[in-house]
């Protein structure tokens, strides 16, 4: 018995989803949904048909666990109730202010459809999250720290290239080391958004552009960049393509915590990530939790979830008797 | 509504549970129950009463979950299916062999008694096992590792004060640094039971005992010893007492794996712990789940879990709607 699985959207993420449906033997890939016209888009997988994503509907008794695979800022909030009402469905929603609207909406949804919706999945939303809240459970009287990086922030690089002047940008956000030193040493610092991270970005100029006003026009964003020691390289667009066409990522989670009668013991929980492809990590997490929907629904719940309701067995193919033996 | 929680067995992990107890506001200690005379056991609790474990049934409706804080080779076996016919239960059962007959045991009889019983909770097993599990259904395609330390191993020790000449002994297990970084660099090394931990010991002598004898007995010794390289201190009493007195703990599990259409990229993750007080962490853990099994329990579950099996927001005083806001 495969879990048959819809993509709904097919970009980085879609096509991440699509590689991790492949490397999971319990797992089939039914169809590719997209907004495109279904022939421009051509897939990896040999056989599975593109669809109209107007036509998911059709597709309701064969596909068990759709991934929405499109962005959190317009796609996501119309798209998982709409396909909650049909299938159960995961997403990677990470506009984390908005997330009691969308956990409301996905939740109302998944109900009415008897579905089950897992939201704001991946690995910040998801692992992170998960490894806060862990950690936090574990050691109460403690202190969290989220590092990012070192990694490509795509909204980074995207606010650099609206910049007149500039062709092509690619930022990374990279933790400061020494700050994370300190945490790992227990010292519990303060740190301000600038002693948590630098920026460094690498930028391609149009033809004729004024150098030195792009570099300050980029070091005096609000909100992007004017709280962070941020470096900026001009490099040519053959040198971006070779060097900067990656996507990696990752980060660290952290809680340093006291125990004990008058907390005289120290304890330091660190999680971190060090990913080559941030989308095809996020489609692993989506892929895990596509299984756990499957056995959820098959199980007869249904509304919205998040990581921190789904039992980690869900999430493996293997049964009680042997994860307990090989895993515990 | 405070949970009322039970400690059996009052050594160090019992000692930790009643620390945790006290850092967590929804939790009162409600009893101790020990084996020996009640009258010789003196906690740090003012107002709490130390009981016989034989008492234990006369506090069935005064305690909501029993946490069993004795020895998984002879006590747990025994105290934890006993008790979870008449308590929800938390134990931390670590003889891995042992892990199927003991849940087995535990499940039936907390279901007779409507109870819900987690076993082998802790950090190894427990926070471990539960990394193992995430990074496996995330990363299909990978390796694990698990490497120990630097702590102390209350078995290692032991069996270096069984060995004639010897007075008092602490072993420190070390993680090797450059074994370490070959799984963080993508190596996928192949690391034989030497090249993954080295053992350090420090030893005090009896008067006149013949220290080359008991160096060469240490670095012989089958199963302890003998695969790995060992290093010997002689040491006097008050630097042991002095220098060595602490439990410290912790360690790492890393698992590297591969996504994308051919296996084109990377990505590692990556959990430690460094605990000044491997009793008070696992305590700390036990506490958590504490409070998940008297949440399960209130819902109407019953039998034996282990933390494969809990949705992680029981683990958490908070509800859905704060954990969403604060930890996703």
């Amino acid at each position: 018995m495969s879990i048959k699985i819809g993509i709904a959207g097919y970009g980085n993420l879609g096509r991440g989803v699509e590689c991790a449906v492949k490397q999971n033997p319990d797992m089939t890939l039914a169809a590719v949904f997209t907004r495109r016209n279904p022939a421009d888009v051509s897939i990896l997988t040999e056989g599975v048909p593109v669809c109209r994503i107007e036509d998911a509907a059709d597709w309701k008794d064969r596909i068990d666990v759709m991934i929405l695979c499109g962005g959190s800022a317009t796609d996501l909030p119309e798209q998982t109730p709409a396909l909650a009402q049909m299938f159960n469905v995961i997403d990677s929603f990470d506009t984390h202010a908005r997330i009691p609207e969308h956990f409301a909406n996905v939740d109302a949804a998944a109900k009415k459809g008897g579905n089950v919706g897992i939201i704001s999945v991946g690995w910040d939303p998801g692992m992170f999250s998960l490894n806060r809240l862990y950690a936090n459970a574990v050691l109460p009287d403690g202190k969290d720290y989220t590092f990012w990086g070192k990694g490509v922030s795509q909204g980074h690089s995207d606010a650099i290239r609206r910049i007149e002047g500039v062709k092509d940008a690619r930022q990374y956000t990279i933790p400061v080391e020494s700050a994370l030193e300190a945490v790992r040493a227990g010292e519990n610092p303060e740190l301000s958004t600038r002693e948590k991270h630098t920026r460094e970005c690498f930028v391609v100029l149009e033809e004729g552009a004024d150098a030195a006003k792009v570099e300050e026009e980029i070091k005096t964003m609000p909100n992007y960049f004017v709280d962070y020691d941020t470096t900026v390289h001009f490099i040519s667009e053959e040198e971006l393509r070779k060097n900067h066409s990656g996507i990696p990522h990752g980060g660290f989670v952290l809680r340093s915590g006291r125990t004990g009668w008058d907390g005289e013991n120290s304890h330091l929980i660190e999680y971190s990530l060090k990913l080559d492809s941030n989308p095809e990590f996020t489609s692993s997490v989506l892929a895990a939790y596509a299984r756990a929907a499957y056995r959820l629904s098959k199980e007869g719940v249904s509304g919205c979830k998040t990581v921190f309701d789904i039992a980690p067995a869900y999430l493996s193919g293997k049964s009680g008797e042997e994860l307990r033996k090989m895993m515990l």
